[in-house]
């Protein structure tokens, strides 16, 4: 069979320009006779690609100099524990905003480690459709910083703005939109993103931290979980996820040949606008409980007028080539996930679905 | 140019056939219409594969049913941590045995986090050339477990017996030797292992743990680093590195096609003969300091008469297509890696380009 149209929530869809390139170096790569995976990340083939990789994600998501992008394992979820045991001392708080599943995951994490504050929760029987308006959050007393998760993948809600958090500095979590439209990277203490939506595959983390906070490492704690020491030695503190961060190299590849986040902003901007203008004129087929100022631009949710209308969606869906469409297990209904790598085009195929299907049983 | 011989000490060598298979699989997985790397790690072709390659590596490595299989992230580094940070609580303690660089570090993380005990070094000088004697190694009273490093990859030496270590259970880092001979599992209560030598790419960790020792984990301790959890949810807490696993599943697979441990042990003994059998022939030219009892068959480390000879090696080799001879910067000298993926023909090229270079400079 041929590629087929893939709206996984992450890991998910990945540009193909980016894929024939890895599977073309597959066995040979550059002038080493192996595979990236084979050669030490002590050589300087490695080396290269791994700055280039590093240098190219600064280049295009404009990140200051007094900024270090690291690239770990562990996923985000590894983040939720490094960064309050990192960053805070065991007489320092930090706060949290909760608008979804993983932000309440991170900051039941850091409960664990440190004391942290609930500055806003937008939680409702369970779920979460909204993001807070900024004076909705409680920054409190010498709060170190105030933690954030950019996009919900489950619900499908973004921040379109980012709040002012005085002098605690904002961790954000963006593992759902990293890269994905230009952002005010000096507005932000520290953002960090698994990059199984727009960056990669799963396996590498992204942290994109500020000087000051590096210097806040706490001593101790173990060297591997230390931003101090993986900022260091340049994320070679141990052996790193090699492959992925060559996955990673391909796609900002990509980012930068379509024209860096100007385009890809631009591009997202018109899907998004595709979809929510389908189920505006139709909001009594596409149901969505997203607060309209909260869409997101990645994930749009919604439910149809019965589960059997949506498992009919899926199942017809599947049968013209797009798959991944089934929403959360915690929320139901639909969900759509398009990250850059889907062209405009891809969207337009899967709108022209969705339409035919409101005709057939709308 | 063509693929070379490559005897890196990890990221390393890894078998032709499964790279082959991992390329002519990169765009269309299966019956997905996509690659591995952008499918959901929730859907059923992505469990069904995560499923196979731990149930693989349980099958070949001989796994007795009272333990699990977790393919984690963070490399071998993470689990100096987590095996204390699991398995101690603060009035608890262990005992560590040091042969090496990575054991060294290993009781320097434990250290950190909860009461260990020194049970034994072979450090000279910096250096560590030998294997302790079972009787060498005081373990402690009340010791829950006494943690050991398999194959040292920078010294070149290797654990042939393993001891009796009464009530502490061994806790074991095979990293650099795992798969490459039988061993009896039930010995160890934990093993683990990063990917890079002989299960496949750098990003994907295997810890192997009994049952009693999961119901150890301590309750105070994040959910991402908790062998508890990780074991519940079938490594599937958080995103896994499925690219990675999707690796494994193919060296795996290959390993069960040559014939499974049976053969690779053979064929390593072999390997290893060709190589130590012209270093005792020659021991004024190929000067190795390791005692003769604790020579690993994986890492062959040596001397040549002077340093320049040893670069005239270096280069020499890298024109006729050998690369990775490179001794550790801490030891200098030559290192031979042989994994599992090499095949007694590439020891032999290598073993009759050293009798050349031996009958040159001799």
């Amino acid at each position: 069979m041929s590629r087929i149209l893939n709206f996984y929530p992450g890991p998910s869809a990945l540009p193909l320009e980016a894929l024939e390139s890895i599977r073309d170096e597959l066995l040979e790569w550059r002038e080493t006779g192996m595979s990236v995976m084979e050669i030490s990340h002590r050589s300087k083939e490695y080396d290269a690609m791994h700055n280039e990789t590093k240098d190219l994600l600064a280049e295009i998501f404009g990140v200051p100099s007094n900024y270090q992008v690291l690239m770990l394992q562990g996923g985000a979820t590894l983040q939720f524990a490094m960064i309050p045991m990192n960053l805070l001392n065991d007489k320092e708080s930090a706060d949290y905003v909760v608008t979804g599943r993983f932000s309440k995951n991170a900051y039941e994490t850091a409960k664990v480690i440190r004391r942290v504050n609930l500055a806003c929760s937008t939680e409702e029987n369970g779920k979460f459709f909204r993001i807070p308006a900024h004076k909705e959050i409680n920054i409190s007393s010498g709060s170190i910083y105030c933690h954030l998760t950019s996009n919900n993948t489950i619900f499908g809600t973004q921040w379109k703005t980012f709040p002012d958090t005085g002098a605690a500095t904002i961790a954000c979590d963006m593992s759902s939109d990293i890269l994905s439209r230009k952002i005010d990277v000096k507005s932000f203490g520290l953002i960090y993103a698994g990059a199984q939506k727009n960056l990669g595959a799963a396996g590498v983390t992204v942290v994109i931290i500020r000087d000051d906070l590096i210097e806040r490492s706490q001593k101790n704690i173990p060297d591997i979980l230390s931003y101090r020491v993986h900022s260091a030695k340049n994320s070679l503190y141990n052996t790193p996820p090699c492959f992925g961060i060559f996955i990673m190299n391909k796609v900002l590849k990509w980012v930068k040949g379509q024209g860096g986040l100007r385009f890809i902003e631009k591009q997202n901007e018109g899907k998004a606008g595709l979809v929510y203008s389908l189920i505006d004129k139709n909001p009594e087929f596409f149901k969505t409980r997203v607060d309209k100022g909260s869409r997101s631009f990645m994930n749009v949710t919604f439910n149809l007028p019965t589960e059997e209308l949506e498992s009919r969606l899926i199942t017809e869906a599947k049968e013209a080539g797009i798959v991944g469409l089934k929403g959360h297990r915690s929320v139901g209904g639909i969900r759509i996930s398009m990250y850059n790598a889907h062209g405009i085009d891809d969207i337009k195929v899967l709108v022209q679905f969705m339409e035919e299907f409101l005709h057939k049983n709308g």
